[in-house]
């Protein structure tokens, strides 16, 4: 088959690969209702992060089971399912304290931006809806896997609740789906730090009742003016750069909590500072199997619609354009589609 | 009066200084029942943290109020009283959150090594007893002042939970009260780190269900063999050196909680490293304020008797040894008696 493959920095070829096999027996092999590109496929594309050779790109995906392994009794070929970039048993300890990204069996999807792609420990992963969904769900559901779970988890391990203050910084695909997990979790009051109109927007349509503008030192001061000099009882970080690190400090309030899902580059924390500060923080690769049934039955009752942060959607063929319109921020998320 | 002056590292004198008097209509002026040396008055005493000149010392504090201001209204003289070292209005919106160490009038309470001080913010700060307590129950009631307030908010921050497993990194005056707090709180195995006998002795009497006395790598190693290869829910922090913060972070289990106590010297955390360790932190000056009135209420019902981390008690004039058996580990904390 054809697939998508990084030959290093803004190198990214649809080219001809091996078909996906069972290698374990507890593998399946999903063929992919549809696949797209994720914020931190651009940190390689930029060169922000090391990698060994040619890589396999693609995490987020859903589709339909073709081929299960012989230990696979959960998925049957014919059903359709969602997984989570991280791939986890399910089972072990970590799994059981709602932390599949810490799977002690874990490791990281890839390979998915294709038509066909092998799901490692697959029982532990997929959860399949008891029908095939139409069409136009597919990009909801494929929201679910990965953009929206992280989002969610923001506004989880941020500690959001009903009727508190929520600050989102970074008006990307995650963040924006932390401002739609704040919504849903019945924040009062959601405050989304955005300069682009059409990002705003969008913030807008997910739930953000304010939207700063400003960035540093003045976003801080407004989003202080907001809140009466308190500051925001959750902030969802989701960038991973130091100054929106440092928006997300500043804007918290002592005891808040900063859930912080933007892979972080170049930050670093001073002890003595965070200790005085008295900031709460949860990171991490989202844990998005814990929420996976949840987010899959809210898609599928209509009550979210993910899949809206895709604002570009071009052939699997066309992914090197896909990657570019990202880069250049002329996309906020591509869709790419693979029903040849 | 005679009072608690240090000059500068290792040079503590008690010595004559103007007596306290009601500066702002909203202080009060304490006759102490008893004092005591903090931890953290080790750090200076140490040459390790910044003084600018001679520093009248002391934060711990309990007593009986001889003078209020013409603004204090819920404490007047006579009454018994426990203030937190840190002052606080418990108005402002961070203490209404729970905060007070955050608190918007907030300071630093000093010059408690003495028979008399003056107490800012007397109506925020302090709390009164119905009744005079006996003798036999102000060295606990000057415990709950700071160094169990301070281990009750290191395992409140750390999340613990009835049935919890937990793990206490550090056995100074702090750490054994952590272990008293996690016990109170229901947790069914606590796990304390303490290499010297008569410290691993009280943090039995304090409900540690094991003791380790490796440290490093060994001790991480020993509490991963004692969770199955899991690591702890609930860390307790209170040291504060990198070295403790890291042991902190090798026992706790992804997703668990470090609650730091200690303040950091020397700490620093690496964003991505705690990014995908997936470590739950909170730290800070402990908001004693929170926690006095219901382990005030536990002093007096005898549920708890925090005041045995006191295992050297001296006449406030012998201030100076009492400073160096607690620099020299002779002694875990120092009561200073002001009954002259």
């Amino acid at each position: 088959m054809y697939a998508t493959v990084m030959h290093g920095p803004g190198d990214v070829r649809y080219e001809q690969v091996s078909d996906p096999r069972i290698e374990k027996p507890t593998d399946a092999i999903i063929k992919l209702s549809a696949t797209c590109i994720c914020g931190s496929d651009l940190w390689p594309y930029r060169g922000l992060s090391e990698r060994n050779g040619p890589a396999h790109m693609g995490h987020e995906y859903c589709g339909v089971v073709v081929e299960v392994g012989s230990e696979v009794k959960t998925v049957k070929p014919g059903q359709f399912v969602v997984g989570s970039f991280c791939l986890s048993d399910n089972t072990c300890p970590h799994c059981a304290f709602g932390f599949h990204s810490s799977c002690q069996q874990g490791e990281f999807m890839t390979g998915a931006q294709a038509p066909y792609a092998r799901v490692p420990l697959a029982d532990g992963t997929l959860v399949a809806t008891v029908e095939m969904p139409d069409a136009d769900v597919i990009p909801h559901m494929l929201a679910v896997s990965d953009v929206l779970g992280t989002g969610w988890y923001a506004a989880d391990a941020a500690q959001v609740r009903k009727g508190g203050t929520v600050v989102v910084v970074g008006d990307g695909a995650v963040g924006l789906m932390g401002v739609l997990a704040a919504s849903q979790m019945g924040a009062e009051r959601i405050i989304a730090m955005s300069r682009h109109a059409t990002r705003q927007q969008l913030a807008r349509e997910f739930g953000a009742t304010d939207i700063v503008a400003e960035r540093g030192a003045d976003g801080i001061a407004r989003i202080m003016d907001l809140t009466d000099g308190v500051g925001a009882e959750s902030v969802l970080e989701c960038v991973g750069m130091g100054e929106s690190m440092d928006q997300a400090m500043g804007v918290c309030r002592p005891g808040g909590t900063i859930g912080y899902v933007g892979v972080p580059h170049g930050v670093s924390f001073d002890g003595q500072k965070l200790f005085f500060s008295q900031r709460r923080m949860l990171g991490g690769p989202a844990p998005v199997r814990r929420f996976l049934p949840d987010l899959m039955d809210r898609v599928l009752k209509g009550a979210i619609r993910p899949g809206k942060v895709f604002d570009l959607v071009l052939p699997i063929a066309q992914v090197a354009e896909g990657y570019r319109a990202m880069d250049e921020r002329r996309a906020i998320k591509t869709l790419l589609r693979v029903d040849e």
